[in-house]
């Protein structure tokens, strides 16, 4: 157990730990007491029809989403649904290797057992309907590896969604992303501060942290972002001063062991599990209403990508967002961002479904 | 002085290694002796007007211009032109830190200066000049960094420059190719056996080599190379095994410090510092026939930031490279790159300039 105080209420908000038991994890092994951290918004009405879940992206928690996403007069609005932001498993919020205490013990940092987009999605199920009574969802929304755990709900589960809108993601991980995503990784398992992650605390691995930080600088926006210094949107004075005040202490703060479990989750998310394979097959059982909403200065999740994926999900269509935030765009920053995301959202909810 | 057998002419086949004597340097500091390696291809005839030169890449050698670009049946035709391969300040075969001796003992490893684009170029046209006693060139043409010296060439020199072909490459280096040569840097400077640039092999810093090689792999090439597999025209039969077979070997056989000082060099490609930060000035002193020539899927050097430019150089054309290959396309791996380079180029050729 690291006190780590980037994760906790004082950085986080309120958020709920509500546990969903032991979890038997697909690639082996299992988590003893699974506890996933959630912030709900608005009210669960008597039907129990209005709920919303929310998947978070790597490196992200609920607080983007209640920051950026979630509120009156954006789509995902607490005063018509009931909205619930689950933390992924080994985000730092919920259930992770620095946190694994009590009958987690024996889970803790190196100790901590392979996690798959599935498991979230297993574990997510069991506690809308054991903690909540939900047994229908009217969406599910989540970008990045949010949108892995769309599409996982959407395949998994097809009647238990009504609609799906996965933002700047994929159902079957790409090879590029896999070979982006090690480089993540190994720019923390490099840091000798790691020490095969039993390190004591993650300012040992600052070096690598900051390394890390710097390949979503190349990766995470775009070469326009870049090129038009769109940073000064965000009010800082340089590329440098932006790269020193932004990027580095956003992932400089974080668990280097939580970056690596979402990582090795992030590159093997694959929906064809499910179907021996066929990737066809696999989108073909969604009947939930899907709008695929890829972002076109991604660089990593490129819109031919999630538009292949799209023509297979029966009924969905393409809702391309135009950002030049590249991936990071999910971060909400550019003003002509959130409204694209709520017009689509909207839409998508008021579609009869 | 390292031996290292990748920079022999056992591994490179035969070049020369001309000295232009003392080269002083824009960024301060001088080389006490510059050699220059090249190799040349055909004869210059008695007018000297059929002289090409060609200029070399990060990580790129006279090598794979040879084997690849310059032939019989290529538009780079030694039957008809003199071509002329000069090896960049640095990269290992000409001047730089691991085989600085003699005279330039003094700028051995981590002593070695900073070299700028420009700084080669006046190399180059001394050596043209006094060794062959060229004063005008019938093409400049290089990718990459190549190009970046291919404008350097035509803005400084423009009277001496018929005809000029950049390809994948700026005038003016990005923002974003500067984060992202930052990263290849920090990959090599994060090994601890690189000791501030005084190993004693380049093998004390293998892995910073091989993180180095990773981060080709993600920007090299693009998204569309390896979902489409396409390594497998390359006879591997995975991704893994390109990346360790080719990917790994090649960068890992190199100099750590050559690499350092080009991607340095890299950094700061700007032909407006002949201009007072003036892009439209510079590219606007060029009177060389142009041929831009981006390619298609280049994730650092993409294609609007290079027709940006050609639309600023008087009279030049934007001729597009399709190739999935992205950046690494110029190793011509792909059977339909270098029809494509040799139609232009010989159509570039047979245009009065």
């Amino acid at each position: 157990m690291i006190d780590n105080p980037f994760y906790t209420p004082e950085f986080h908000g309120e958020y709920e730990l509500v546990s969903v038991g032991a979890l038997d994890l697909a690639d082996g092994g299992s988590i003893p007491d699974c506890r996933l951290a959630l912030a709900t918004f608005g009210e669960l009405n008597a039907a129990k029809d209005n709920a919303i879940l929310v998947t978070t992206w790597y490196s992200g928690t609920h607080q983007i989403w209640r920051d950026v996403y979630i509120g009156a007069g954006h789509a995902l609005d607490p005063e018509r649904y009931f909205i619930v932001v689950v933390n992924q498993i080994g985000n730092g919020l919920s259930t992770s290797p620095h946190n694994a205490d009590g009958a987690n013990s024996g889970i803790a940092m190196s100790a901590f057992p392979r996690v798959r987009i599935e498991d979230d999605v297993v574990a997510q199920e069991r506690l809308l309907r054991e903690h909540f009574g939900i047994e229908r969802l009217a969406l599910v929304v989540g970008g990045s590896m949010g949108a892995q755990q769309t599409y996982e709900w959407a395949v998994r589960f097809p009647d238990k969604v009504r609609r799906a809108a996965p933002i700047a993601g994929t159902a079957l991980n790409t090879p590029h992303d896999f070979l982006y995503t090690e480089t993540l990784m190994e720019a923390i398992t490099s840091d000798a501060g790691w020490k095969d992650g039993e390190y004591a605390s993650h300012e040992d691995v600052a070096d690598g942290l900051g390394r890390h930080a710097r390949l979503w600088g190349v990766m995470g926006f775009s070469t326009e972002f870049w090129k038009q210094e769109a940073w000064r949107g965000l009010d800082f004075e340089s590329q440098r001063a932006f790269l020193d005040g932004f990027l580095q202490p956003y992932f400089r703060a974080m668990d280097p062991n939580a970056l690596l479990t979402m990582a090795w989750k992030w590159q093997r998310g694959d929906v064809t599990r499910l179907t021996g394979g066929d990737l066809g097959a696999a989108l073909g059982r969604i009947t939930a209403k899907t709008f695929v909403m890829p972002i076109d200065e991604d660089m990593f999740f490129p819109v031919r990508d999630c538009a292949a994926e799209q023509r297979l999900v029966p009924g969905s269509e393409l809702r391309v967002v135009e950002d030049i935030g590249g991936h990071l765009g999910l971060f909400g920053t550019a003003p002509t961002y959130m409204p694209q995301i709520d017009r689509n959202v909207a839409e998508l909810l008021a579609t009869p479904a």
